[in-house]
């Protein structure tokens, strides 16, 4: 039986993240393809497959495979993969160090909108010395879409700096997010991308967005409508948007986002991996995983996270 | 007696200032020069000088003055008329909600500077997508110069967030001023101006920063030399400076700070007075300096704050 190491990085990114995985969890791991050729006997001994955007259709090639761990918080793309084993239990990757990652990418952002960060820099570029309003955080209700892990530690770092919370999950249902919608002077989308929220950040929803809130989407691509958006922020319903994630990335040259004077464009940056800490909590899961304790963040394949 | 209020704002925001004095202060207000005139009987009857800006001179023509409350919370500009009556007592504004507003707008630069978004905006504008580094809050000590009820609000906020604090004021002495230099890898300046710390951010301070910090300058323009702090983003030693404040304001046209890629100009805009928060600030100190009790910002000529 073996750990299985599954990815499409570049060789020397794949190469040293295996590395990490090898230093931390104390065992030999085998690397599969691309960067690693498994026979027949090897695919049949792995015991647990640690991937990172594995290539289509390798894990239904092992049949003695208990345990997918992913070393990625989102499991969109692993899921697109229709061949994968539907009773094997697959665990996304459950990190505190991401989840603050991700809530210090969330306060920057919500707290340069806050303070008009972008539109100051606007001014500078043309020296242009006037004051704009300058509203207080208890002024400005921040909606947090997504109540995971991540949306958790960021509601975690902006209450102490008074910002009145607005959060919604699927399970809040439709008044909650009609009233998050309503007053909600930012709102910030960290949904898990599922069936259901695919193309959330769309006219809809954004039509009925307080006049002149600001849209921050570190949650993925597919949630977005660029289009869409960009109509909102040309009518004025929305003040600035604030994109991390896009449907094709890196971000193509003739995109119009990366010009558009009130849009900020991040290269899916709101919060990275640290290796080696999702290689202690890969290390955690595979543990709890073999001693037949709950495997943290296994993912409901019916709801899609 | 009677309450004067002295500024050199336009006529509009005087009268609008004056409008807000009297109805939260509940009593009438004279207006002084030059947006009204006070004979010698009147300006012998001003009994309390609110004051933002005053002309110089003015102050000490009123015999019976027993107060000069400051709306704003530097007094460097009101200090520099050296014919200020010496023995009457001079506040300064303290207002919890200015310090919150200073409070708030030290955290958005902070966090700007943490998340680097000032680089991630310049690679935008040439369209590159590449990650930089994620250092997290934890790892990120920031240094507070001034400890007033600015640096300790500023404070209440940043430590909630995961900043390592180094603070410091004129009292703790030279050996806690070089360790924040050594270790600070944002320096915040909130100290008030004074024959202290007047060109305090220049070379020989400049100079102890650990390679690579940045600077925010909120206090006042006279504590910055504009060439040193140019040489020293454009040396590498210093990665940023946001300069809220100037010597000259409006920022003149023709400075370099306007087009620097390394530096964020904006107005003056860090902590606003909130005319109304000012007022009622006023009213308090009025009321206790009638009934005899301790005045709030109660200014030591001799220290200068």
């Amino acid at each position: 039986m073996s750990i299985a190491y599954l990815c499409r990085y570049d060789a020397a990114t794949a190469a040293e993240e295996l590395e990490i995985l090898r230093a931390v969890i104390g065992e030999p791991i085998v690397m599969g393809p691309p960067h690693g050729d498994l026979d027949e006997a090897a695919l049949a001994a792995v015991e647990i497959a640690v991937v990172a955007n594995p290539a289509p259709g390798i894990l239904a090639r092992m049949p003695g495979l208990g345990l997918i761990q992913s070393l990625w918080a989102g499991v969109d793309g692993l899921l697109a993969d229709r061949t994968i084993p539907p009773a094997v239990p697959l665990a996304r990757l459950v990190d505190p160090l991401l989840a603050t990652a991700m809530a210090e990418a969330v306060v920057a952002h919500v707290m340069a909108l806050h303070r008009q960060l972008p539109a100051y820099r606007e001014q500078q570029a043309v020296r242009r010395w006037q004051r704009l309003a300058q509203p207080f955080a208890a002024e400005c209700p921040v909606g947090i879409l997504g109540l995971g892990e991540m949306g958790r530690a960021a509601i975690d770092l902006l209450r102490p700096l008074g910002f009145p919370i607005l959060g919604w999950s699927r399970s809040a249902g439709a008044d909650a997010l009609a009233r998050l919608q309503a007053e909600a002077r930012i709102v910030v989308n960290l949904l898990p991308l599922t069936a259901e929220t695919c193309h959330i950040l769309a006219a809809p929803f954004l039509s009925r967005l307080r006049a002149g809130a600001a849209l921050i989407n570190f949650g993925r691509g597919g949630h977005q409508v660029v289009p869409d958006i960009l109509a909102a922020l040309d009518a004025g319903r929305l003040s600035h948007a604030v994109l991390d994630v896009f449907e094709t990335e890196p971000l193509p040259d003739d995109s119009p986002l990366w010009r558009h004077p009130k849009v900020t464009v991040t290269p899916h940056v709101a919060a990275e991996t640290d290796a080696v800490s999702a290689a202690r909590c890969t290390a955690a899961n595979i543990a709890a995983f073999r001693a037949g304790r709950p495997v943290a963040g296994l993912v409901d394949r019916a709801k899609g996270y």
